[in-house]
């Protein structure tokens, strides 16, 4: 099997970070020695290594201690979580919240709590890992319809009336950077009394009026869009998940969810800093409008330097090359020059369309996304012209 | 569907732990204000509230950021995880282990890679949910045996030879604290060339001469138990789990297991918390001694009181006592005399077998102990009376 991975180019490897050289930036020293620019984590508003976030972690650590020791439903459940709940529910405007140990864990709970055997449900092709592992976990039949495409899911809701227990899309699309058809997916479900379920992890906290995301974007009101899941270690520099709805969709499961009941509850010190990264996410609202002003400066070098940009407006910006081979090479190519630009292959994304993923944050410097620009265009061509 | 469970005393209510009034103790004070001996939480060794590891946990959180804003193959493996990996495999005697967010993640990647659709696996009746998940979510066929009943794992395997791809247990069962009967186990799984899986949650850090945990006590060695789980939320008073094996199992969890890919990387902090458990664990075995010579003088003394004991010799201690009502009459008895029980009830536990389930932690005051058993008989007595 290894081997075979190898020959294809699309054996995965870990790259281990060991140190962080600048502080409030995405320098970081790998293994070896060598100092980079991190142009490929998910740390959107530059929150994963803000000092008050530590700082957090540190006071509420020496206050409950490291670990939660139990479950949240034996006596793992802390005035930390219990208050994050309460923010979160606040902040994405539903009646409540229900904190996960992972957006994987949280999307296997609401898929096999809210679909059953003898259900039907209806995922974007391209939805995350977890939606579709929580769909066969759940027992139901499931289809997916074409990436992003509401008349697919239109016209398989109305090929089997009656049977679909839910819809379920990324808000922001991870590989893709694109958006889901929030709108009309709503306007699907409620034609087929179905749920509606968005888990927007890459959506929460970078876009909106008020970082409320791909909902708040698309105009989607929460009673349209009655199931959120959304993670905590992207935008908001922490860690964990959480489900928000309607206090009936939560106390369903917190029931029923095996994903919830069988597992440790997160540290409070966990819990602490993601409630420390949720104020300054909503008070530093200049963190949102520079990622995305930094995502736009990108796009319009990149596009002056000829680089082949998806439509994507979101800081998820990839660059598609085609072959494994092509896109390690760019990854080479852009690390010599001093950039973490990680390439993402099958079967993470379809056969063909292996790619740079690259990410913007609200810790980036002007100059350095400029500078990369212009690595890209060089890298891209080189590993195109290595690949023919 | 809540009325329902109201009405057959099976909802499942949190409770919130507001603040820790002592160090070093189990007391905590729970919203509302009372103050309270936690019974019930799983830091058997007493490390989840440990200054040791707080402190562990705010000086990695200064140094690497609180959030790893990434994936382990993307941009956010770290030296700390890097680090504890390492040290894990020493002290378990492994080529290699790899971090896994939660123990049910870890559990959904083992069953996943290690068995697939034209297979089977075979599963003890009483193991976690999330190997049984795990089972169903690799599309192998499964089969459960008689809770630790080699005999009939045994017939299992032989009754479709060829196709038994691995048998899954926990080493010490959750809700029982029993052991599986490793030895016979590790035979058929040698016998039927089958993985034999052995999730540990319960016994790694306490039992054994060195905290080896089930394996160490029952005298198998790692070639004939070749897939180890351990959590780190448990007597390691962290967070998260682990695989530890072979060099090639951990690189082919590595490349094919969805949960381990597609999900954001542990905080470093929490990682370091656990690396500074391992050194306590280790250097301070009186805490492994603590927990099991507190664990004999609450069997003395509760079988001397008349309570009705299970066969455990772990920290688990299951006091069986029938109905969902029953059980929850004497969780209620308990609180008034000041200790934290919790009722199990069914689904977690069979029908009919609802339960109180002591833990003792080494954290735990001899005399805390004693008192819990003086109040434990009558309040077993007074509940069973109330459900005649």
């Amino acid at each position: 099997m290894l081997s075979q991975l190898d020959a294809a180019q699309l054996r995965r490897q870990r790259t281990t970070v060991e140190s962080f050289p600048a502080a409030g930036t995405r320098a970081v020293r790998v293994a070896g020695g060598r100092e980079l620019i991190d142009f490929s984590s998910n740390d959107y508003l530059g929150l994963a290594r803000h000092p008050g976030l530590a700082a957090a972690m540190g006071e509420c650590a020496a206050r409950t201690g490291a670990g939660s020791g139990a479950s949240h439903l034996v006596t793992g459940h802390g005035s930390e979580h219990a208050l994050l709940e309460e923010e979160l529910a606040a902040f994405t405007g539903r009646e409540r919240a229900l904190l996960f140990s992972t957006g994987y864990m949280a999307n296997l709970a609401v898929m096999t709590v809210l679909a059953g055997r003898r259900e039907r449900v209806l995922l974007d092709r391209l939805c995350h890992a977890s939606l579709l592992d929580g769909a066969r976990l759940s027992g139901a039949a499931f289809r997916r319809f074409a990436h992003a495409d509401s008349s697919a899911a239109s016209e398989l809701a109305a090929a089997d009336p009656g049977h679909t227990a839910l819809i379920a899309t990324d808000g922001v699309f991870s590989m893709d950077g694109d958006l889901a058809p929030l709108p009309q997916l709503a306007r699907i479900a409620r034609a087929h009394d179905a749920w509606l379920v968005v888990d927007d992890a890459h959506g929460l906290g970078v876009l909106g009026a008020t970082g409320g995301g791909a909902l708040e974007v698309c105009g989607v009101k929460p009673e349209d869009a009655p199931v959120l899941v959304g993670t905590l270690g992207k935008a908001f520099g922490s860690y964990g998940a959480f489900v928000a709805g309607s206090a009936t969709l939560i106390e369903l499961l917190i029931q029923k969810a095996r994903t919830y009941i069988y597992t440790t509850a997160l540290p409070q010190p966990v819990a602490a800093v993601t409630r420390q990264a949720l104020k300054l996410a909503q008070s530093e609202s200049w963190r949102r409008e520079r990622v995305l002003a930094l995502t736009a400066r990108f796009r319009r070098a990149a596009a002056a330097a000829g680089v082949v940009l998806s439509g994507s407006t979101t800081p998820i910006q990839p660059i598609v090359l085609g072959s494994a081979a092509t896109a390690l090479a760019a990854q080479r190519s852009l690390a010599e020059a001093g950039f973490w630009v990680v390439a993402i292959r099958p079967p993470t994304v379809p056969q063909g369309a292996a790619r740079l993923r690259i990410t913007l944050s609200a810790a980036h410097a002007e100059a350095e996304v400029d500078e990369l620009v212009a690595c890209l265009a060089r890298a891209c061509a080189d590993a195109a012209r290595g690949a023919a």
